[in-house]
């Protein structure tokens, strides 16, 4: 008989959906759920950007004339385009329908995360400083429960190589987000060389598989007995640096 | 009170650990295990690939003219550069302590996904056909539990543009690999475009959150209440072919 040796749960909690326009205090409303030490509070980016009002209006985007260009160029709406260009550092790839930026963030991704899904009659872009906003969240839920936890804030993007959107982490406080695993020695006492694990991206894609996309609308996972070790880790610190980066040198 | 609306749970089994010379059935001790229907069995790469005695001694390889000046270049071990090559399709990158390629499967990861972790005395490479083998594991377990499932082998692999290693499947049998969620709507009616998502590697990444890395040893991970569309998806479908690749265009 095979026994188990570690098991870890992924909660999706039961919320109200919300528009964007609501006066509401999430870590209060996560409070509400019976916290325990060393859990780990994956919120989705949407509900994040939604609740500090990143909606930009559409009435009130006049396009460039280099949104524009852009837009006849990838066959999108041009307002679109505008702020696509307003949340980039730099354009890293264009082609038919789609812009692949670099963020303020120094996120690369499709559209720098722009996107018209789950928003009324708006567009969104991602939270300004999601390290920070899953800080203040983690700090709230602390001091509300009494529990250490850790927050992760994630997105869902495309990547090279690989086909389909996959979960990762943009703002991370309270846990390691890179859990640097060199030293360690392997089940043979060889040295392991290079295993440096994104801890918090693989919890984002867990939370991922809660959460669902559209209809299922979960966008608060907890996930439970992962045991990721306290500290200081922040989103960026999953952020290659482009000049370390080989594939865009 | 804010309750549960969806919980997985991800529980990984308590196995001996292999050399590689054993002569074991998986699928049988796995079924030991209570499965039911539609629990996903993710399985490490490495525990196959030693089943299946892709472990080459060090002390048959001899290294071409070709593997030693890159190895060279690389500071890697030449007869290491060899069975990267011998694995390889395509050398894609080539740095200090790295060759990226592309395997014969069409997996674009450093250095063939050949590794000497955890493996005595021998240098361990990718499973020949992962696919396959899931395949085979799944319909063994299904016979033995009379239960419908699902079942992912794993990989770790680095990124571009992020840092940090995470899971990503590589052999998929009995579920969904791409999970095509284009035409669902959102919440608030509007059609959902590009949502895409390569479900079986966020469940990889997940999986891995239990597996860790060297001592802990998990190479078996029971994902239960995952609810992912049962299907014929493979590994090979997340797979994006070069001329589809922006980044290697």
């Amino acid at each position: 008989m095979i026994k188990e040796k570690r098991k870890v749960e992924v909660i999706g909690l039961e919320l109200p959906i919300f528009k964007g326009n609501e006066n509401i205090d999430l870590a209060e409303l996560i409070a509400q759920y019976p916290i325990e030490d060393g859990d780990i509070i994956v919120i989705a980016e949407t509900l994040i950007s939604k609740l500090e009002g990143n909606v930009i209006d559409r009435d009130k985007i006049i396009p460039s004339k280099e949104a524009i260009e852009l837009a006849k160029k990838t066959g999108k709406d041009p307002k679109v385009v505008q702020v696509i260009l307003d949340e980039a550092k730099e354009v890293v790839k264009v082609g038919k329908n789609f812009i692949i930026t670099e963020t303020k963030h120094g996120f690369v991704c499709a559209n720098s995360g722009v996107d018209e899904s789950n928003v009324y009659n708006g567009i969104k872009t991602l939270p300004k400083n999601p390290d920070e906003s899953a800080e203040k969240i983690r700090r709230e839920i602390e001091k509300l429960t009494g529990k250490k936890v850790g927050v992760i804030i994630s997105d869902s993007v495309g990547r090279p190589f690989r086909k389909g959107a996959v979960g990762i982490a943009i703002g991370v406080s309270g846990i390691l987000a890179l859990w640097d695993r060199k030293g360690e020695r392997d089940l043979f006492g060889r040295e392991l060389k290079t295993t440096e694990v994104a801890i918090a991206d693989e919890l984002a894609s867990m939370a991922n598989v809660v959460m669902g996309e559209a209809d299922e609308g979960i966008p608060v996972v907890i996930i439970r007995g992962a045991n990721v070790p306290f500290g200081n880790g922040k989103g960026r610190d999953l952020i290659r640096p482009k000049e370390e980066d080989v594939f865009r040198n």
